[in-house]
């Protein structure tokens, strides 16, 4: 017997792969998914790859469909989740995959998001230091945005260590489609993504101040990328050294900050992470390196944006929260080719 | 403490999928993954997606290497598996993933590969009447190829009932690029592929004999196509019925054929299948219909090419023949979008 | 000085590619491109792939704004050309590209469209026998369905030599996502239609009946595919022999429907074509063989299918009906790789 | 009757894009195509998407048979040009697509790309200042690299404007995989790079010396990126501002650097460059901002790699060598979706 965990926004894409990966999970048992305008449909309707809900029917996201859950990933649009989760029971624990509660600037929040700010909850990024054990006593964790999970992990452990300057830092960082979200929309369509590549919300994306307060950013300029693929970040991480560094020195902060870590790797000298290779895993890999032109340190990592930038991180968290190994029911191994 | 396994011709991409889905599966140990241009090198620098395996180095293909395994995968190229099967140990089990020990007839076998008749051994796909119960029997099992279990698991019920003829069976199964191999080849670089669909093989490739016989076809034109995907076959089956015959009856067949299967799924009426919903997973989708204007039967399957088709077939019929759960280590849930 | 044209539904794919066609064409001069929802939008904010019209802007789509084109490209959802052809002036010739005016027998209409039946125009068609002759005495032109060029350009000639029966065709056929058209749907999200094939309407689509009235076949099962790729269609077209036959004798009829066609080109034995190939051009890639095993005439054929199969052949009526040479402004040579 | 040309190197994909070019430009006629392990074989059997060279074979590369040319269009690997050229007749004109003669600095030279310093031709990016009348003079022309294109158009008149700093610039491009040519290898197979973004020669491209000479930077961080589609360049260039700057000063220094540029299209503003809409155009698009954050200028470009970035830019420089109209035989307009 399970811990009983329900998905709230389940029919979209983060939520289907919540539902994947606790379809695989040894200790929980969803008791509910949700979902607005899908309410009603069966699950294998909405996501016909995943036969093990064959039996289950999306239900309206209110609170009493949620109620007997006692965890709740919430996978939900923007501006949704504080008033659902104010109205959970007290003892629930929540996972939230959306934006809400992850700035803990009320300025910040006032000037990217606007409205009343909704507060900040424990940052689900367990690889962080100390943030760990931070998890394991919350019951209200804010998941990491996608983008700021591939771009805080090779660039936190360079600032934090004063290797990298936390000024004019630059990341570019492509994305595969399903990053954009489900809702249908002429620019998403395949015929739209395929052969191109495009840049968008150039220097205005919400996740470049969430990459900055997690890694420790000062300024940054941030461009996010839509690539013709289904799932995958690629991010390229540039920052100045503080002073002279060496790709061995860089290559070594970053194998001490994620020495012993089961979803991080440090790619071996001379090898560069590949999308692929993380498809379908909570996997980040890294590698980073020095510019022999401009001196600045160049990094760049691989996720999932569905795996390790949404469902297997919060999945990750809930494990921690719930006192369950940290790696139950996810995988640091892609499905390639 | 797991059941000893090892995978010969671990360096290619059904290789890969077995070494994934043994890091998945609770009664496998992997013992040792061989391969032959790649002996020596770090398992990690072949399948960087398989960080499971950092510590593990590939071996050279030899009976040495092998000796330890009660069980081992062959992944090999065609014509290499019978030298080696002979050479293992007398109680070592085998599952073959090459086509040497498929065919039962040495006239068929003769025209479609030549050379000396190596022999058949039991075939591996446990959804036909009877095999499952062989397999489990058996301690040497020829699995399936990857479009004939796309092609038979619609089309075999169907004879079976004496619905569909036998005669001038028509197959057009289009396959992800991932079923052409993994040797550099001019013709399956990206920039080829890409944006491509193409017919190769036509009417001479050496699955359709094994079509022919695992489904109980008398004749049959086969057209292979080359989908710009990595995985995943599509196969569009089409035979004329014996008599009067109706959507309702061949959905009835079907449904009766896999009931209780736990990775065969016959969709709901009017819903088709898709190979992205199978993707990394073991799953087969079925559907089937009559055609109004032809009166002909209509039936689409999808697969992953590695799974169902290749690696995850092959762990199923080691399951059996281990005695372990069947569905061990494996899932019926795709990897999607 | 040109001949000035018109493209009434300029917003959608097909559209767009007559625009650009137009754009290359010696002989015609855009006069005016209208679109309804996106009327009064510039041409290059719909398309931003033709900066030749950075200073058109899409006018609404009515009579007015077409009066003044001597020929008028249409480019509408299906139903909505009739009305306006009607009000065109008298001399303005017209080439719909919907399915409105291609089927010439009422009670096909009526089973597969409903409602009034609108009448036949001229089949725009060229390399049908005859037909060359028959569009350029036309001033009204319905242009062929994507699937029915891809599916009669091998198949008519097989038939009308006698060699292929007309009962028990089977087309399946591989369409890139282009083909479902610009309106935004769940289910043509990138996210949903890479790593995908998928069929559809099996039995059902409204290509087949014209498929049977342009390659003269009697009974026809159609399944169609999306492919995941923008453009091209790859069409599989197998047929029974009327008699004992051989792969050079239904080569041989090929070669001779289409010596010295500009746009259609039999591959030489053995190669098979590729949507590749015909990328952005308006050729038609054939090749044709008979099954060792069934006896089955089997061909396949290449074309994009907003070139060859929509606004190419289009073009190509168009210079017939205008006098122009046939070749003005179209190529048959494709954007590859 | 049109001017002579050659294409050596002519079984590539620059080759390939250079024949198609070539077939539909009024002025230039193909009197011979060469390549050498390719020598001997039907250029349609190479290029089976070229039927204009249905009778055409490729010769092997060597001067006789280039010698009947007026102007050789070169396409090898680096290090055959220079003897090659210097065997060809006095009056020959030649159009190096390679990178022998781009460097201007024989230090830079044999830094990156080592051995004896084959001297620079003229440089070929008609959209640098002065450059249209120097390519106009010369017989000797270096086409340039397909990220230098991509990086170059944005970045220089932002740096010779005296509004983007030289140094610390930072460039992070995409590059669809014809790129990397056509020789067959293992990372390049169409199951490596579908769904995968990878980058790769980190910090030591050969291009970023080229860059910084094109576009006058004088340090620069460049890492490039294979994305999954065939062509295309997506390039990001951030540059710090040598002051106080603003979106529209920088918009307008591009806007007034290539006002009246055939080829060359800043979009309105809020409109980012895609790929896909210069797919088999000669075009370039630009978009320019400033990041709020970290004040950077940041601007993208995209480009076909094998278009403006190889064989366009290469046709064009020929048209200005040869005193043709710069835009003939090539189109601005893109081939999408």
């Amino acid at each position: 017997m399970g811990v009983r965990v329900a998905v709230a926004g389940a029919s979209g894409y983060a939520g289907g792969e919540l539902l994947r990966l606790i379809a695989g999970h040894p200790g929980l048992d969803l008791v509910a998914a949700t979902g607005d305008s899908s309410a009603g449909r069966a699950v294998t309707d909405v996501h016909p790859h995943l036969p093990a809900y064959a039996d289950v029917t999306l239900r309206p996201t209110d609170v009493a469909e949620l109620a007997d859950a006692e965890l709740v990933f919430l996978a939900l649009p923007h501006g949704a989740s504080a008033a659902l989760s104010a109205s959970l029971p007290a003892g629930t624990r929540i996972v939230d995959l959306g934006a809400d509660h992850r700035l803990t600037d009320p300025a910040v929040w006032a000037k990217h998001y606007g409205g009343p700010y909704p507060g900040a909850w424990t940052y689900g990024l367990p690889e962080l230091p100390g943030q760990r054990a931070r998890i394991a006593d919350s019951d209200r964790v804010a998941a990491t945005g996608c983008y700021v999970v591939a771009s805080t992990l090779p660039l936190a452990p360079l600032i934090a260590a004063g290797v990298a300057a936390p000024d004019d830092v630059v990341v570019v960082a492509a994305s595969g489609t399903s990053g954009a979200g489900r809702s249908a929309a002429p620019h998403l369509l395949g015929s739209e993504v395929m052969n191109d590549v495009s840049a968008y919300k150039v220097g205005t994306h919400r996740h470049a101040p969430e990459i900055k307060q997690a890694a420790g950013a000062r300024t940054l300029s941030f461009t996010p990328l839509l690539a013709p693929m289904p799932r995958g970040i690629l991010a390229t991480v540039t920052a100045r050294p503080t002073g002279t560094t060496s790709a061995d020195e860089v290559r070594q902060v970053l194998a001490e900050a994620y020495a012993g870590e089961p979803f991080v790797t440090l790619l071996p000298a001379g090898a560069w992470p590949h999308t692929s290779a993380t498809y379908g895993s909570n996997a980040c890999h890294l590698q980073v390196t020095v510019d022999g032109d401009s001196g600045r340190i160049v990094a760049t990592s691989a996720i999932d944006n569905l795996g390790k930038g949404a469902a297997g991180q919060a999945v990750q968290c809930a494990n921690l929260m719930l006192g369950l190994p940290e790696t139950a029911g996810l995988t640091a191994n892609g499905v390639a080719p």
